[in-house]
Order: C-alpha cells, then sequence, then structure tokens
C-alpha cells in the first residue's frame, strides 16, 4: 500500500484527496493507498476528512510526512518554501515530494536546495481549477481528463517518475512533462493572464462613482469575464510574486493591444477593428474547436492500450527510514 | 391582433420572435399577435421561420412594415441608420419603432431625425446575449428574467410606453427605464470593456511565437475570459463605432489599473498586490450576491400583482396608415 501525504488541504488538496480516495484500488494505477492529511487550520482538515479526501488528519507536519511515500504539497506558492523546509529532515529516504502549484520554477530551486539526497522532487501542476477555495467546494471529479503538468529535474529517477505519473493517471489526469521555465511562462499567459485581466476589470468598474447604477446592467457578460477575480487572494499574490517576470510580458502585450484598439476606436477606423475582431474571433474559435486537453502532438484518437497501464506499483514501497 | 415586424433575423432578432410567439397569448401582456420578419439576407429569414420565429417572412421591407403596430430593429448598430430612413415613409401612422441595438444615443439621434412625426420611438437594449450568432444559436428563453433597458425620449407617449412595455414582459424580462447617454455609459462598463478585454487577451496570446505550444495548457479559466472574444465583429465592430468615447475611458482606466498591477509585481510588493486581490474579490462576490437582473430599488421579494399585468392592448390597434 502506498501512503500519500497531502499537506495543505485547500480546494485542490481535499480535491486530490477525493480523487485518490475514490480511485478503484483494483485497476488504478497506484494500487492500494492510504491518504494522510495536513493543513495549519485544524478546521481545513476535518472538513477534508468529513469529505472522506483523507484517511486520517495528522496532527503535525511530521506526523503527516513520516511514513509517507509520496507527499503532495497542496499550499500557497510562497508557502511551499517553508514547508519543504520543514519537512527535509522527516521524510523518509526513497519518498518522492511533489507539488500542485501554479508556478514550477521557483519551487523547483526551493526544492533542489533544501531536499536532502534520497528524496526525489517531481513538481506537478493541474490545469484544473475553480475560482472557490476551500473544502467545500472540492471535487473529485476535477481532475478528469485535465492535463496535469509535471515538471522533474533532469536527474529524475525512473522510479520517481513512475511513481507521480502513476499518482496523475489514477485521477484521471493526464501527464504532461514540461521545463519548468516554459511552464511558468505560458500559464502566465494562459491562466496568470486572464486571472489579471478578470481582477482589473472588476477594480475599474466596481471602484466606479457610477458602479451602483452599472451593477444592475451587468450581465452573463460581465459575469463570466469577471468569474476569476473571485479566486483565492493569497493564492495569485504568490503566483504574481513567483512569476512576475513572465506576467510583467503579458500585461505589456495586452497593454499594447488595448492602446491599438484605443486608438482605432478613436479614429473611428470601421476596417481596421472588424478586421481586428474578425481575426480574433478565428483565433478564438479555433482554439475551441480542439479537443479541450488535448496535449502537443496528441491526436484525437487515443488508444486503450495507451490509457490502461498496468499498476507498476503493487510492490512498490520506500525504503526504510535511514 | 398586435402585428410586429422584426427586422434582422439573428441571434437576439430571432431569439424575440421565438420568445413573442411561445407566450401565452390569454395571458401575455400584449394579447394575441403575428410576427412578420425581414432580413436582408433570404436565408437568415428562411431560418427564422424554420425555427418558429416569425410567422411570416417579408420579401421587402416594405412588406415587412407597412401593416406593423410594433417595428423591432434588431439589426447591427450601424445598419439601423439606414433601416430607419428606409422605412420612414412606410411605416404606419401611430405605429410604434423600437430596437435592441447595445447603444442607445446615437440610434435615439437617428430615429428624431428621420422619423415622421406619428411614429414614436422608444430605445431598447435587452441585457441578454449569446457570443454565438444567427437564428441556430436563437432560444426563447434568452430574455426570460434579463434587464431590458427602454430609452424614451421625453415626450414619448403614455400609449406607446404600455405597448413597448407589454412587449418586453411578454417575453420574460423586466423593463427599466433610463437615459440614453447614461445607459451608453453604462453599458461600456460592464458590457463593452469585458468584450475588449476578452479580445485583447485573445490577440496578446494568440499572436505569440509560443501560442502552440501553450494552447494546451489554456483551461476552463481562459475559457470563460476569452468567452466574448468569440462575439460577432460585426455587431462590436459598431458598438465600437457607435460608444467610442465612453469605451475609451474605460480603456484608460482598465491600463490604468493594469500598470498599477505591474508595479506592484516588479516591486514584489506582496501586501499591496494582497490587499488589491482581496478587495477585488470582495467586490466581485458582492455583486454576485446580489440577486442578478434586480433592478435599482427593487427588492428580492417582487409580489403576484407586480408581475401579471392585465393585457392593456388587447383592443389596442395603430391608427389606419394615412
Amino acid at each position: 500500500m502506498i501512503t500519500i501525504a497531502i499537506i495543505g488541504l485547500g480546494l485542490i488538496g481535499t480535491s486530490l484527496g477525493m480523487a485518490l480516495r475514490t480511485a478503484d484500488e483494483k485497476t488504478s494505477p497506484i494500487g492500494a493507498i492510504g491518504v494522510v492529511g495536513y493543513d495549519v487550520d485544524r478546521r481545513a482538515a476535518g472538513d477534508a476528512r468529513g469529505r472522506l479526501a483523507i484517511d486520517r488528519a495528522a496532527g503535525s507536519l511530521e506526523e503527516a510526512v513520516r511514513e509517507a511515500h509520496v507527499v503532495v504539497l497542496a499550499t500557497p506558492v510562497q508557502a511551499i518554501r517553508d514547508v519543504l523546509q520543514a519537512i527535509a529532515p522527516l521524510v523518509p529516504q526513497g519518498a518522492v515530494v511533489t507539488d500542485v502549484a501554479s508556478t514550477k520554477a521557483m519551487v523547483a530551486t526551493w526544492a533542489a536546495e533544501l531536499l536532502p539526497a534520497g528524496v526525489e522532487f517531481i513538481g506537478g501542476h493541474p490545469m484544473a481549477g475553480k475560482e472557490q477555495a476551500g473544502a467545500a467546494s472540492a471535487d473529485p471529479n476535477l481532475f478528469k481528463e485535465a492535463i496535469y503538468c509535471l515538471t522533474p529535474p533532469v536527474h529524475a529517477s525512473q522510479n520517481a517518475l513512475d511513481l507521480v505519473e502513476a499518482l496523475v493517471t489514477s485521477i484521471g489526469a493526464k501527464p504532461y512533462y514540461i521545463d519548468p521555465v516554459e511552464h511558468d511562462a505560458y500559464v502566465a499567459g494562459v491562466s496568470h493572464l486572464p486571472f489579471l485581466l478578470s481582477t482589473a476589470l472588476v477594480e475599474a468598474t466596481t471602484r466606479s462613482r457610477s458602479w451602483k447604477e452599472m451593477a444592475p446592467l451587468a450581465a452573463s457578460g460581465y459575469r463570466d469575464i469577471s468569474r476569476l477575480a473571485s479566486g483565492d487572494p493569497v493564492m495569485h499574490r504568490d503566483i504574481c510574486l513567483t512569476n512576475g517576470v513572465a506576467l510583467t510580458r503579458w500585461i505589456n502585450e495586452t497593454i499594447e493591444v488595448l492602446l491599438r484598439l484605443r486608438e482605432q476606436i478613436e479614429a473611428g477606423d470601421a476596417k481596421r477593428i472588424e478586421a481586428l475582431l474578425a481575426e480574433v474571433k478565428r483565433s478564438r474559435d479555433a482554439w475551441l474547436d480542439t479537443r479541450p486537453n488535448l496535449r502537443p502532438g496528441e491526436t484525437d484518437f487515443v488508444g486503450e492500450q495507451e490509457i490502461r497501464r498496468p499498476s507498476l506499483f503493487g510492490r512498490w514501497g520506500p525504503n526504510k527510514k535511514g
């Protein structure tokens, strides 16, 4: 049996626990598992237990990780450094540590710096989420068919890769290997920039003196474009702090487009406005037409043998604690 | 029986026809109706007929409006001027002309300038829509519970107001009287600005050389924030052209917020970033907590007598054509 420790029982940590625990151990690539959960907020651990996301709530970080084969860090990004430092002397030799944070380069640096030899780190980032935080919004199907980025260091062992990949596929997600720096640049554009634009929309409109009169006219368009602004401020603060260079670049790109639009609007340039809007519509429709969650190079046809893998880990266990 | 002519059979025109024709004439405030439809594109008229949005497709503008009690203009904004000019000599005396365009001040000016005495114009704008254009996406429930802005001129007659209000309530929408210039400033913030931000996101990301690698990582956040960018380019071009001043102001406000965010990100100012994101989350959550489509001053409790009104128009008919 594989023991998995989940540190941080918010939306993702709790959803992950639920997904792991509802997988059929006979067919799941990771086999039989036990899930231990820990959160600095004891109430969060209680909520996760209530939602059957964990078998057991640990009373301390040490209790959570000391028998773990896999440790999943599901705290906000900035907290990961402290947690890595705290668990470094506690994690059993041979265990694998992974995380689910939205930025990967900084986390990889911290892990390389803090974890002892014999404890491998494989960064991870499921491309799934919700704007509501906390265990109450957790969903065991959150990761189904989602792309799950894995950003292993070059020297990662096959065993560690296999184990994390089994964890990912057992919750119905699709592992996608990518360099951590590349990952951060890309998600800055398709995930963090949308959040910032959602935030900018809400800030610009709600601080207006006319907001009270405007608000009733806000309909489904406003609701959807403002959705991400309801996300967790701490999680997004940490994203801003750990992915600043890429984000700054995307903010500049967006301002450039807005200035171009403003210029065309001021000039009343019907032709250029329509050309830009038509081009953007084509691009967005083309993206939407691709099958969601298709990894680069992946075709629409996925054979059975590619989905089902025998459990590699029925007999897997970590080395005894040294 | 009231004859309603719908000019322009895209998403809104067709949805409106479907909504009007599915209302129960015994309880509907507008009573028994007949709907005539016209579109410059004959295929669009055929599609609308196929979806039972109209009783009859007219072969010309003249045929569409010559017996109409109400004429609804559902073309893109810029086309409204030409249509008003064309129908001015054709509309029966006593008929009421309305529209469903997203901007109201310019349309009101055109109507005052072009329509003859004895034909009243009451501008309208249902706060409902979809990014997919055309009859195929039409939905008779599109207007249910939606706020429907009405921007009558000060000299509008009670008869004309009653008639348009009956049309609005018969499709399940909620009439909301507002000054056309105020309307344009407000919807620029809550409707047109979200569209432009959605467009800016798609333009900035899809033109990137890394788009092919980024696209698979785009998940539900990107999908939702980019949704409006799939809207009709011609409709939005016309919105940009007829609501430029307000839009320019909102673009400037948004750029100001983005620059502030960029500065905080570059400074790694965790405190100020978190404060801004938390404030924005509060504002957005507060907006979401209000009942959708509640007009200013409207309470959550709406008594039966406020919803159901006797039909004022069972015996209503326009003056004979002069």
